[in-house]
């Protein structure tokens, strides 16, 4: 719990209209896109990062948690106050600061909604690639603490592969800048891509500098029809080591398909059992040349049909009938618990197929779709609390879904983190050496141990 | 000083064949490409990654420094012993354990000469971008400990963008295993990224997972001359800001010209004071049309000529030219300080007026060359040490340099590293808070400080 007197303090930083206390108020920021919940003690608004910065040394000087959010769109629960504290919320933290063509970079706060930088970036024909589904709503901030990816990552990489430099808050209350407004750069110990992905376990961002590429000429997007996930899955190892390079290489199975089938811009015939969604970027006439290719190469796979977006429109139909996927699986079930997790590419079949024997075994509906071009599938084990027995049986599919994929080398998350719900599991991945090492990597950053506590690292945490 | 027991010792671990121990054999170790040189105490050749843990944990117990060395062709002493102890060279780790198609990945030990493994991944229609000036005799592990970079970074980024995991024997002895073997990954705090171009002081690396891309179907290699290196830089900038997206944009200027123009494949006219050398990949019909477009873009530059290519000899001619650099630079004076400073792209007309400004002022020869398109310049000051004050006045013009760096935003060093040479100056870059910052990860890892002590921070190092 916090002290009384910390609540007239936060309201000295931030000012009374940027701070919420009342439960009603707090509750707003109690969860994210995950099934778990907590409530905060207090959320605060900072307009400047002497603001955070002076959270941040107050959280030190009463030792109680703070918890950086930004839209909540989470996950795997790094942004829930498992322990109360503050929660700093940095959409205030909002502002486009520059985007220069000369230099191919853009600098901005963390609140920035990704489709609004997206689209800044965009007017001067310039791309900013990392895409996840959440583009709509999710802040900038937040991609870069959990090192979102995306669809087209298969071809531009992550988040990690963007961000240049960082302006962070250490959880010592310090203000620094990490990295460079260059494309290259090793000077020091790479504290920018330690912080990509630290689940803001580490600091708090307070600005970002992101490099940025041409805008693609152009770019086409088909998808492909398969009667079974099997045939689908090899098609895309297939098309991976064919050279054919995809710029994006997603697929649904059919539970995912029956949810988002009326969004499709065109009717798929019985027995479509798995799609294939596909995009190639780049010079147009190389496009239509590998748009026409990639077409090919499907339909000697088997698919049928193949079909290629004729406009803008029916490309963005396609996308946004994939970006929807995850709320419309709760069509079928309530509840469901969202897996991420990675594999070598040349085990996207085996893990198909395993995902399809524990679906049996568990009786469990656990449809999956996603990045299968890098490997990154999104499973998700669907459940409903009002039915006996049903959660606890999804918490074994669930580690019975880890298993398989630490048996084929594979990661526990490609993109999503650790966060709060898959840290009961880091162990499955992580050798107790390593995961020493870690902690001692988040105690040279974090003594008191204040910042987003209980997150990652398996068991509970002790402020110190 | 190591004590004399310690030597049996690492007999005991790597055999006699494998131990140097008097004066003639060590001093082949002593040194690397820059100017500085430290004798070790002993050079042991570990056969395995348990025996590289073995020496590592004589060291702790012992607390004598381990200085990880691959091929010795480093920028800025990284594997110079500065305080002694053992020299561990890797070269006996030198298997490519693995090289899957279907995974896209090789895993290779940290000995493993880079050219062996980018003909290695050709032969199976693959490509390992990275391709520092060395690569025919630099290693893969000291690619890693440094991140080094080369040509083609500008499409394809560095070697921190190919890493994809790392078996690595912590300052403490344990050995962990870091990262993954998929595309995507973000489970616990990103170690693999940390290692990468921390320069031997977090711990020896072992074993490398590199991912692998298809091997692009075409390159054409352009150069164009230019009357003046003000316009040779300029064009620089309007290339990467055209959406022409060169795969490779390296340049040199005219006393880099006057000494590798005998290997050039062609005659350059007289009046040439500036070249620039231009790759672009990809399928062949979109390689001839952007190269098409960017010998265009030159010319209207004002550059003449501009040369194509003709043959694969032509091309590899051109880039054998750009590769002897560094060396033929000694034809001018008999010494050198090589840096490798980068700056925001858009900066680099004004970086290289600046360089052109201190040359004139401290009266010195500083011939520049190298990746323009990522403005990663290699920048060298020839000195002789022969002539009285000439290496006290390349130092102020080094200093110089990084002044004016820091003042365009840009970085000490894109891809050398800071080792020995540059450690004096890193002050100029991070702060007070994020150097303390650094030096509390260094503690984190290495906490007896015998990991290639006296690198990257300023000022003698402790051993605890």
């Amino acid at each position: 719990m916090i002290s009384r007197n910390v609540i007239p303090k936060l309201k000295a930083i931030v000012g009374p209209k940027n701070l919420l206390t009342t439960p009603e108020e707090r509750w707003g920021y109690a969860y994210d896109a995950t099934d778990r919940e907590a409530m905060p003690e207090a959320v605060v608004f900072p307009g400047s990062a002497a603001e955070v910065a002076a959270i941040v040394r107050l959280a030190n000087a009463h030792r109680f948690p703070v918890v950086p959010r930004g839209a909540g769109t989470g996950k795997s629960g790094g942004s829930v106050p498992i322990e109360g504290g503050v929660v700093i919320v940095l959409t205030r933290l909002n502002r486009i600061l520059e985007i220069s063509r000369p230099d191919l970079v853009a600098v901005v706060e963390p609140g920035v909604i990704l489709t609004r930088l997206k689209q800044a970036v965009e007017t001067q024909g310039l791309y900013y690639p990392p895409d996840p589904a959440s583009a709509d709503f999710c802040t900038i901030g937040g991609n870069v603490a959990e090192c979102a990816g995306g669809a087209v990552a298969v071809q531009y990489g992550v988040t990690r592969d963007y961000v240049l430099g960082l302006e962070v808050v250490l959880p010592t209350g310090e203000l620094i800048s990490a990295g460079t407004r260059t494309m290259k750069g090793v000077v020091g110990y790479d504290l920018t891509r330690l912080f990509l992905g630290s689940e803001g376990t580490l600091g708090v961002i307070t600005r970002i500098t992101v490099r940025l590429v041409a805008k693609p000429a152009a770019r086409q997007t088909l998808a492909a029809g398969f009667a079974t996930l099997a045939a689908a899955a090899e098609a895309v190892s297939l098309i991976l080591t064919s050279g054919l390079a995809p710029t994006a290489l997603e697929f649904m199975d059919h539970v995912t398909l029956s949810c988002v089938k009326e969004l499709l811009p065109f009717e798929l015939p019985e027995g479509t059992l798995a799609l294939l969604l596909m995009a190639v970027d780049g010079h147009p006439r190389d496009v239509e040349d590998r748009a026409t290719r990639m077409a090919r190469f499907c339909r000697e796979q088997g698919a049928n049909p193949v079909l290629r977006a004729k406009t803008p429109e029916e490309a963005e139909g396609l996308w946004r009938a994939r970006k929807v996927i995850s709320p419309a699986l709760l069509k079928v079930k309530p509840h469901k618990v969202s897996e991420d997790v990675a594999v070598p590419l040349g085990a996207i079949p085996a893990l198909i197929a395993g995902l399809q024997e524990i679906s049996r075994r568990r009786g469990l509906i656990i449809p999956s779709y996603g990045h299968a071009g890098d490997g990154n599938i999104h499973v998700n084990v669907l459940y409903d609390r009002q039915v006996p027995g049903e959660r606890e049986m999804a918490n074994l599919a669930v580690e019975d879904i880890f298993t398989i994929v630490r048996k084929l080398n594979g990661t526990l998350s490609g993109e999503h983190g650790i966060g709060l719900t898959k840290a009961p599991y880091l162990g499955m991945e992580l050798s107790e050496a390593a995961m020493a090492l870690q902690r001692r990597i988040k105690q040279a950053f974090d003594p008191h141990n204040i910042m987003n506590p209980g997150k990652i690292f398996p068991g509970p945490a002790q402020r110190r």
